[in-house]
């Protein structure tokens, strides 16, 4: 057992209704008293509603996804001009991501209300795009000082949304098993997310407003993403970078339909990860349990169904195997990635 | 599901036979130049390895157990005429504690190396005595910004004292289930630090130096105190301490004696959480896990046993019943404290 672990410090506030009174809390402890408020425009009556108490110094829509630069100067100088003193954010992890460019530039403390499954909120990373080329980057100051989860935000999330963004969580979990930044303390945290998630996006599917699953899914989302921040991305999330990237393929399916593949090809070789994923599961095996959650919320199961053409599989194994991490519990040459990504165009049974 | 964590900043390293490196790079992390050790005693061997490499300041061995507040103030005062601009403790509860005084005193960075399980390096709690009187309190500066656990250096801790050191580790676990501040965030590192604890005790047990055993135990007292320190103390803390203050019952041996029968009463109260830990056992029941591990390392099983009167269980009920956290799963009345006690006293199967 060796491992560095950094716990990095957050206030986290779980109550469904709630979001009023504890963002007007949380600003009351940061001492702020000249609050810039940002908020997508899907989540403007919510912000209306969440910040009527707050001392505002300005309000800020423009929200745009990726975080162009441009639009995070906005920002900035608005939040200036305003002499903001805090950033609460409300929304999805767009709107996150702005208020994290903000903090970069200014130093301004943020407070954020996720309206989604992103998990942003939970790490210290930011990320800027300048036309295609993407700038990232992580920095203790865009940590939010504070992050209010209130379900009931989440309630109007559509359940093909719901299902890709919490898939996505998922993947988080699953991946924070064996990447090479993975400690038993991340194992922990990514098994908690697995239990959550898997009980409560059946609930989702089955029924949009049901308030336990949209609390279990936001909350496997959140302990998912801590998992993650510290894990660091491992052989799933290497894949699909480059099937994003290479092949526009998209995002939230080529998660969904890769991830049963990566985990059947690991779980052998990563036996305490897989016996952990097991029992989050409540199943036999970490792979049963992932079918049966998939099956349940109707997943996407093969990439020629999402825009990857068969004669492209053999390509991209050679694109991936200069990304795939060295200490991957399996071994891989770019043989077995194309096996794994002929199954997954395919849609074949990962077992 | 209505809760609200405070993730507190600390890195923590794991690595058995890494202490020296660990600590010298912790120390550079902190940009100190003026390093003050305190370590206790039995742990100056240690020390002389561990601090080899280290630009020191000077060297305290000023150790006692409970901090008194008089040996507390010569050792603030002995960093101040060294002009130290960081503390590095080695040695078990009484070593950190000294340190946590230091910190608390003179805002000094801590790197905690410790030697035991106690537990107290992964909380912001601090304690001093002035003769009877004891005063603790809570303080961010006291958090020791960096742990260093090295399985090596408790190598030489006799089985007797893992053991009630673990089973007092095992006990904040059991406690952060339903204590007052318990969040599903604390039962998630509880039940992780059970599961690490009741796997490695009883190998601890069966050859005090199989370093496996050393680890996980170790590393299951780190979880435990960041789950209990989150979680607060519930009804089994409130018992032992009344047990331990009014009757001067001895600390480790009254909390396994008692833990047992806390659980026996509050499990059918807790579904959520005694499945948690049942998982975590891997046992059928909570109560069936904690059975199998205390016959594992031949736990003490009566209160009688230990110096408590079979007299004093009523008078003890008594003094117990109002601090009985208000939320405590289980109904708790007189009668059923003293029930709890009897059984306790005569060694009865919890069950």
């Amino acid at each position: 057992m060796r491992f560095v672990h950094e716990t990095r410090p957050q206030r986290v506030r779980f109550g469904s209704g709630t979001a009023p009174d504890a963002v007007a809390e949380e600003v009351e402890r940061l001492g702020a008293h000249r609050v810039m408020v940002i908020a997508s425009p899907a989540a403007r009556d919510a912000a209306d509603r969440i910040t009527a108490g707050l001392p505002l110094a300005l309000r800020h829509h423009e929200v745009v996804m990726h975080v162009p630069t441009e639009v995070a100067a906005r920002a900035h100088q608005a939040a200036v001009e305003a002499r903001a003193d805090a950033v609460v954010s409300i929304g999805g992890g767009s709107a996150t991501g702005l208020a994290k460019a903000v903090a970069l530039a200014s130093g301004l403390p943020v407070v954020a209300v996720p309206t989604t499954y992103a998990g942003s909120e939970a790490t210290a990373v930011w990320g800027t795009t300048d036309g295609s080329r993407k700038t990232t980057g992580s920095d203790p100051r865009v940590l939010p000082r504070a992050v209010v989860y209130d379900a009931e935000l989440t309630l109007s999330l559509p359940v093909g949304m719901s299902v890709a963004s919490g898939l996505n969580a998922v993947a988080h979990c699953v991946d924070s098993m064996w990447s090479p930044g993975s400690d038993p303390i991340d194992r922990t945290l990514a098994a908690e997310g697995i239990r959550a998630l898997a009980e409560g996006l059946p609930l989702v599917t089955a029924g949009p407003a049901d308030l336990r699953g949209r609390e279990l899914a936001l909350y496997g989302a959140y302990v998912s993403a801590v998992a993650f921040s510290s894990a660091g991305s491992g052989l799933h999330h290497r894949i699909c970078h480059v099937l994003g990237g290479a092949y526009r393929l998209p995002h939230a399916q080529t998660h969904a339909i890769v991830l049963p593949h990566v985990l059947a090809l690991n779980a052998p070789y990563a036996p305490e990860a897989q016996a952990r994923m097991a029992r989050a599961f409540d199943a036999g095996s970490a792979l049963a349990g992932l079918d049966r959650l998939r099956r349940a919320v109707d997943a996407p199961r093969a990439l020629g169904d999402v825009g990857l053409r068969r004669a492209d599989v053999s390509a991209a194994a050679g694109l991936i195997l200069p990304v795939v991490p060295p200490d991957n519990p399996a071994p891989v040459t770019r043989a077995v990635l194309e096996r794994l990504l002929t199954a997954a165009w395919n849609g074949d049974d990962p077992a």
